[in-house]
């Protein structure tokens, strides 16, 4: 989607605020460091007690970034007074996820009324070279009148 | 699959070796509760710094012990000699998972040489009654001659 | 799903007839052998010109069976003035479709007022004896007030 | 992948080979119109005897075409004595698919010696107007001494 237009102007800053009011973010030190109309980058520094048996960072975290960049990506396009929810989402694993950090960018492929669909790729980055770790494909909904904030 | 045979005698105890090596369980308080031939099941107290900005627990974290449980579950019926990978996963939410626990449940559909097919479903437990709150469909692979212990 | 009650009691006849009404699975051959509330069961004889390269089945026509009883199996529970539509399905490939039939074997998972999701198995019987060859998640949407009927 | 190297100089003759031993893409009328080092382009004229309840393409149909260009995307890249084989696929539907024609072009994201992961996208063509109807992410396998040709 080229250019998708924001139904709310202020949707930086509900992205930003919905994504604060996540506990588990700060749990494993995620931090949004971009959101655009349907686009949002979520990273994570590298943290030993986030890995697997192999010192590899779990694929769990993996997803964890990749569904959280694709949801707020799909919810920078929906509504002010709306929240969004994951229906589905499928990631293929394409490498180790090693290095100092992770990058996980998502964009909006369709945006609907109530469904939204999603691609977010996750890279480590690793000595200054990016590398792709995983692939999601991701299906969101918007909860009309159905605000995130508490 | 009906009862499958595991190659390897010990598989439960290499199962549960490879689950202690996981620092990312301990992160979140995972436990693995059984291992069968094709089979596991881990569970999950709820913990407020694991939930997303509505309170229930955040997708990655029941993805992180869908996959989790579907791997063990595939790896119980690999050789002593092998590591277990996972290749992709698909995971739909069926309801917000709130409660005082998860439990999530994998069993093997289908065990190849070198691919295997694995169902799981996460549970929330409230006031102790059991409601599904996501199901998983994985896909897992078998690296032979490489030994999941350090 | 224990028994889900539909909300037609036509629901039979409304799914056999949507049935009838798609040009393609006279194409392919195929018959939908049997509808209860939240299952349903589509058959299709081998034939040669729906196969791949190797002379199994092609995973086109494992998938176009798997979806359609999937599809139909989350529009027997939907009211009578609605439509159905896949938003998205997964399938794995488990074994080469080969032998006299195809059987997809659907059914629903969660059933919501707007999104319901299915579970599809297809086995192929070949001499007698049933063998599983794909496995798929769906997730279907239901359109309010959308008659299926032209 | 940026421009990734074939091993087999011979590979869109294997391509074109093994796409022309597929019966059901003559019963559907799908013709390989394009394979490139990690692409694959397929397209399908409409016809009406491929089509659901609504007139629009089976999304079985939409399925297959973006199953088999992922398929010979990914067996473009693959040794000359070898064969490709769907390990799954996960396909959303964007909208419907109806027009003059469908196009589905699939691109290689990680090629592995055993597993290779596929992007698809289908478009409809409408009075010479191009329109995304699917996308799909796909998991193959590489079966090494196993000639494709009969």
């Amino acid at each position: 989607m080229a250019r998708p237009t924001p139904l709310d102007p202020d949707f930086a800053q509900r992205v930003r605020d919905s994504f604060g009011r996540q506990p588990f973010m700060r749990t494993i030190g995620a931090e949004l460091t971009d959101v655009a109309p349907g686009r949002c980058t979520i990273e994570l520094p590298f943290r030993e007690d986030l890995c697997q048996q192999h010192g590899f960072l779990h694929a769990g975290v993996t997803g964890t970034l990749a569904d959280n960049a694709a949801g707020y990506a799909a919810y920078s396009l929906m509504p002010a007074d709306s929240s969004v929810l994951t229906i589905e989402f499928k990631m293929n694993l394409l490498a180790p996820a090693v290095g100092e950090r992770l990058i996980a960018r998502a964009e909006v492929k369709r945006s609907g009324k109530t469904i939204t669909v999603v691609q977010a790729e996750v890279s480590a980055v690793k000595e200054g070279h990016e590398k792709p770790v995983a692939m999601m494909q991701a299906t969101m909904m918007c909860l009309h009148n159905a605000p995130d904030r508490p």
